[in-house]
């Protein structure tokens, strides 16, 4: 391992990813962990980044670190100040913050902006695989949907991010299923397309979707919904009620894991709708190899 | 207490409440305990019903009682048949269903229907207070609103209910309140009229409630919302969804509790819509009593 490596790292609420990168900007060791900022004791960032990437600080302890996601949040390591939209990706190079650490270690700035209805959003870690899809796929405007507990619905003109929006629809799936009457008293669920595909539906027929919910409980009842396909048609409901404000000739790209993103093709497909499927590490990995490329170099003469 | 004395009862999933009524329909004496359905041990329904009606029941052990809610569901005492749309609320007395109890014991049928955008949908309990209603009221045709944890919408020709839909507006903000990142890490909420009219505003300007959502997190963030006015400005919201989809000029009934009536009143008022104050008790008394009155009386010698 030579001085040329540093570590790529998605720090968010409940997860902690981190990427060994080499030299030429090839992966050479990821690891995952489900140590989220909640669950950081004592807020002792330093020390449990430390402990997290042992193996590989082992044989060299001044491994460079930069972070994106919420440890550049108000309960994050430390609060770094958002971007505005519209925003040219490469300039997050230009706003990255220094953390006191054993080595070198930035956190990337997050960004906010305005929605068409005047409301405020926020994106961190998102912009990141922003950035990498415009490196390596070139489409000079597009629409990218970025599935998660927050789905974030952002607008690209070339590397710019001209605006976004944010839908709860993860958590809410993760709500309704875990403590409403919707999951209450289930079966142990299985995967079912074709209750999926009927939630999409449903969701194009019915834009209210504190009512279209309650649809989950009576189809129940009415014995025109397994029980053991519930979540299945709850998620089709989510994912349609998000899609569904879109152009019905939307052709966006989808970017997060494979399972999840095709969920959102599969809705799409019954919507009209055509979602382009980018990987969401590969996207994560090109944006933070951009934007080491495009940082101040540390020289040890000059301030 | 003479024999012409009955009991009309309203037993939920969450609470059991009940009105001694006498011989010329006046109530005598009311209770009310958070003794729902899912209180129930061992489903011994009869037993506990014995039991919370004890102090009138000491006197006259044969008073009959008359019952509506979800106490005739699957998950009840019995579960009875519900009617269809559209139900002439009078032919409810016609449908109710014996249970075995110490005295004369029924329930009254909950209603089925089929919502415009092809949802089956349920009410049990709410039709006692629609009919209670075209008793207290007389309007040809109208829209009645019960709010609650499950709030319903009810199309009302003379006594026949046409149709309905169901908005899960209580049970979302219970759940986003206490289980979601909205409503974690907040100081104790007031009651903040300017915050919760913002909350109806947005969501006339956004439809998308899942998006619509995610405001109270960035407002709150960008400063635009107070920590202690979260709760009201998530009410706001989703109370002005749920009426966001009335016609404009919808001039419709609100019935229920006085504050909660009022919320609604409120709310649609800054929607240009406007609803007039029917009292959720005064209404159900007034179901509950034409029913009684259709009742076939028990006779001692035919059967």
């Amino acid at each position: 391992m030579n001085t040329t490596h540093w570590i790529a790292i998605d720090w968010g609420t409940t997860n902690f990813r981190a990427f060994l990168i080499d030299g030429a900007g090839a992966v050479t060791a990821r690891t995952a962990e489900s140590l989220g900022l909640l669950q950081v004791k004592d807020r002792d960032f330093a020390g449990t980044l430390a402990r997290l990437l042992q193996p590989w600080l082992a044989s060299n302890p001044q491994l460079p670190v930069l972070m994106a996601g919420m440890v550049g949040s108000r309960n994050g390591w430390l609060e770094v100040p958002y971007m505005s939209t519209p925003c040219a990706l490469s300039a997050l190079a230009r706003h990255v913050v220094t953390v006191p650490w054993q080595a070198r270690a930035l956190i990337i700035p997050g960004i906010t902006g305005m929605s068409l209805g005047g409301q405020p959003d926020v994106m961190r870690g998102e912009e990141v695989q922003l950035l990498g899809l415009t490196q390596l796929q070139t489409r000079p405007h597009c629409t990218a949907i970025l599935p998660g507990t927050h789905s974030k619905h952002a607008q690209l003109v070339g590397d710019t991010l001209q605006s976004f929006a944010t839908f709860m629809t993860g958590e809410l799936f993760s709500l309704l299923s875990k403590h409403s009457i919707l999951g209450r008293g289930l079966p142990p669920q299985t995967d079912d397309e074709s209750a999926f595909v009927s939630g999409v539906l449903a969701a194009r027929k019915d834009p209210e979707l504190s009512r279209l919910l309650f649809s989950v409980r009576t189809r129940l009842l009415a014995g025109l919904l397994p029980a053991p396909a519930v979540h299945s048609y709850l998620s089709g409901l989510l994912l349609g009620a998000e899609l569904a404000g879109l152009p019905a000739d939307t052709h966006a790209w989808v970017i997060g894991a494979p399972a999840l993103c095709e969920r959102y093709q599969l809705a799409a497909q019954h919507l009209g709708m055509q979602l382009e499927f980018a990987d969401g590490d590969d996207c994560f990995i090109a944006g933070m190899r951009h934007l080491h490329s495009l940082l101040e170099p540390v020289t040890g003469s000059c301030s």
